[in-house]
């Protein structure tokens, strides 16, 4: 059985080396903020800037690897159902929803729900980087370099796939922005294989 | 006088909250990776996927604030004769030279001069994350999400000015890769007013 991220929160968990690490939408519509850290040593991660360069694509999906900081694989994408997810924009946050959407009372967001999963890990949350944002929909204006943040166009079921190339601590989230999921908030589930 | 920085080589330095900061290009075509660090936190520093978040762009000129992984303000872009610069891709390195150019005995890059010139200021080389590239013409397809490293558009004296916002400490080079850089190695200058 998978386990299930509840809606607006967020999960750490270990991931071994060569393992597969499904992430699934099973009622369609909602992004899951993916970070990873090098278990044995975790100032080393996920690093879009590094990831965007080697692969000179911004849309990643599957026979992509997502680099470290270090430039060290750390993980594969070996399945996509959707074909669509954001590497450019970080985990929503308090900040985010003060200054984009005006919030007097913000939501921790992704940023906070990871913070605090990771906190045990011994990650601070100024190690938190830009996310692999699973299912998150954001086309890129070419000509302008504006962009929207659309809803995701996974359905219900769909899911992505990776697989470990170094053990690895995993950050997970039922992402907690309104324009990210389409104005609602849904789980998402996770299984290792 | 504008301090020089010789090709392929970086420099640290400090800017004070209120002063502007001149990144020129004294002969044209010739990208200038910038990151900064508080100074009285080195743990916060420049984000892209913070910065790029609240903009709702990827292309960023003159009126754009760059933000910290914290969502402070740390620079506001105040002038800018360009309007083409990258904050998408990491600094050049070893890495990106083996894996992108195939280099059996690669140049260390704006990475590697970037982590020597931070190191006596206790910024470690795994806390460099994506620079600003001033100048870099990095345009994506917004179809296929693909992107080219193109010559930049930066003639001989044009610039970019950069208000600070906090006490900060700057890296900045004169970028090491011959793609960024339309195939050959020139100076960058940069003043303090």
């Amino acid at each position: 059985m998978p386990h299930r991220v509840e809606p607006r929160t967020g999960v750490a968990f270990m991931l071994d080396r060569g393992q597969r690490l499904t992430v699934s939408d099973p009622e369609g519509g909602q992004v899951a903020d993916l970070i990873a850290f090098n278990r044995d040593d975790v100032d080393e991660t996920l690093s879009n800037g590094r990831t965007l360069d080697y692969a000179s694509r911004i849309y990643l999906t599957t026979g992509d690897p997502l680099y470290s900081n270090r430039s060290n694989v750390m993980l594969d994408i070996v399945e996509d159902d959707v074909g669509r997810h954001d590497f450019l924009l970080t985990p929503c946050s308090k900040d985010t929803f003060r200054i984009l959407y005006g919030d007097t009372d913000p939501h921790r967001g992704c940023f906070g729900n990871l913070a605090e999963a990771l906190a045990p890990h011994g990650i601070g949350a100024d190690r938190i980087g830009t996310a692999f944002n699973c299912f998150m929909n954001v086309p890129v204006n070419g000509e302008t370099g504006t962009f929207e943040v659309l809803p995701p166009l996974s359905k219900a079921g769909d899911r992505i796939v990776f697989e470990a190339r170094m053990d690895l601590i995993i950050g997970l989230t039922a992402c907690s922005a309104p324009l990210s999921n389409g104005g609602s908030f849904k789980p998402i589930a996770w299984a290792i294989a």
